[in-house]
């Protein structure tokens, strides 16, 4: 079972990498093994995201300690705590594409997104009347502040799937595999819709 | 012969879906089998378009019920039909791109392209002077009488190619397999062609 | 011999495919077998360049009629003759790509590329100093007459490396494959830094 | 131990051409073999970064000349010199991408990135407040005096993780080919994505 988790996670990160999604051993990945006590899989810090092995992958706990593994976790492993913890994610996905970047560059506290069919693809979401609100975090290398202020934005916008970190990247999740692999293809296609859309405008 | 059919709409869908023309389980695609009943080959619904084998299209009728499959169909089935009825496509493809949604969100009913000697892969324009109009229908989740307006444009324009759902996505089709995938790429290569032009004037 | 030919063009032709840079049945290539008499291999018109196998290489002679193969050549088959005959050419590739389609729409009757190391690539030039001008021809479907102008403008510019057809694509050519493959990268690297470099100006 | 590193080097020369970084024989790549007596690998002039194999690289001495291997080098080899000599390179990547390059023609003498989480993928950067200034030198046909010009530069920025030459490309470089190939997808993607911000602001 764990060896079809750390599989279906290491093949996801392959894909994002070839994608350009994840460049310079940039993003962080991880799976939920239990929630209680929370054994979270992750990647560990400054890998390459093109070559990452099953056996690479650690096992954390929810004070982002290694239970488990050779290699030193990401500091970036505390947000991806209270996204488990808020949201009931299974699977969590830290890209950082040029799209989802420059999404979160832009000016205001979220990123809206409204009137396009590809919304449905959002766990929850019937319509494309409905109007997606990403929240844009300001970013910190205070990473455990920076996940507490990751916990107040989620508990106060339970129906979020993605948060921005402005100029960092995009932090979305799933309750499997597929549903996290779904809400990135969605949001990139949203994202870049939008933006480029706004530049079409006379 | 219907393996043969499963087996050349399998790949195509595979080939869209490495474009990025069918991210998120968007997209739905269709080969009829029969007319007389009509008999449809189609995706099911909210499938990752990545990993369609030959064994998971449905079989659906002219009410767009299952005939032969266990999953569901996609709701948009029901836009497959008119098309098959109105234009006698054989092959239909319908795909989300960053290119077809910007095209589908121009201002007016129709997205109109000329001047460029690509409109001739179009089947039966003969010269770049073509002006080809591709007719602009307001999105609705109401996809039964989504159906009936689409089946009206398809009748008022019976040399239509394609067919935009507003921030929707693209509704294309040929005779066969072969020509649906030309009219495809040719369609998302006349869509960024144009809108990036027009960017680009004084 | 010819075989080598045939095998080295088709894989030619695939990479450019997988590129985008030949959608939709777009693009026709060709290679000299023997000056005179003039001997051409060409692809038959209308075929998808993704699935272009050696065999399916027409042979044609210099009034673009066929010598050996099945298919019928294309009608732009008439643009290679020229080309062979003015520049001495062997490899000839022509492509509808996005951005050497846009090339072909800016005003005036040259494209013109400066300041560029790239432009290096480019045989005979030996400076980023150097500008490089690329004859715009309006597009026709009057083949023979537009293959008469294209003659004209080869022998008033005979330093030209490509030609543009307004909206239309690219012709560009080499002494032997690995020339031609040159300088099409090359061009569709120049078309596309010089067309965005415009549009970041102030 | 040599046959390792000829290897190591192909394999990232070959993911560089896929990627479109070094079009139409464009680039160059080097890794150090010994530092007293100087002894670089280097790819030679002239040749397409798509088929490079281990045994086509040279070794070259500290005043860029042929110690073995049968082709000629680039001119270019001067460059990789004082890259090595002043900053104690291991692999050096010189590369022409679209986005390198345009951010090689913005005014002035830097291009500077700030604000961006990814910055920290550049060695010894611990922050997204950090800001990267990368110098642009002028291009010049004269590669020996370029090289001495390049010399200053890293002298009088010890910090630098990148060059960039005017219309012509980027030199980054790391202690081992990990480092480079990180730096390299680093500064492609803040390339990108500083230009295309500035083009979205208001």
């Amino acid at each position: 079972m764990e060896q079809a988790l750390r599989s279906e996670l290491t093949e996801l990160i392959g894909l994002i990498y070839e994608r350009g999604w994840a460049p310079g051993t940039g993003g962080n990945f991880s799976r939920v093994l239990s929630v209680d006590p929370l054994r979270l899989l992750i990647t560990p810090s400054g890998v390459d995201k093109g070559s990452v092995k099953p056996e690479d992958l650690l096992v954390v706990d929810e004070m982002a300690q290694v239970v488990q593994g050779a290699q030193k976790p990401s500091a970036e492993t505390w947000l991806h705590i209270p996204i488990v913890e808020e949201c009931g994610a299974k699977v969590i996905v830290h890209t950082h594409s040029i799209w989802n970047t420059l999404a979160s560059l832009t000016p205001g506290s979220l990123f809206t997104i409204n009137g396009l069919e590809m919304l449905k693809g959002l766990t929850g979401v019937a319509t494309h009347e409905h109007t997606e609100s990403v929240p844009i975090l300001e970013n910190s290398q205070d990473v455990p502040a920076l996940a507490e202020t990751l916990r107040k934005v989620l508990r106060s916008m339970p129906d979020a799937h993605a948060v921005l970190l402005r100029g960092h990247g995009l932090y979305t999740w799933g309750c499997d595999i597929f549903e996290a692999k779904r809400h990135l293809e969605i949001l990139e296609f949203l994202f870049e819709v939008t933006i480029r859309s706004r530049t079409l405008e006379p």
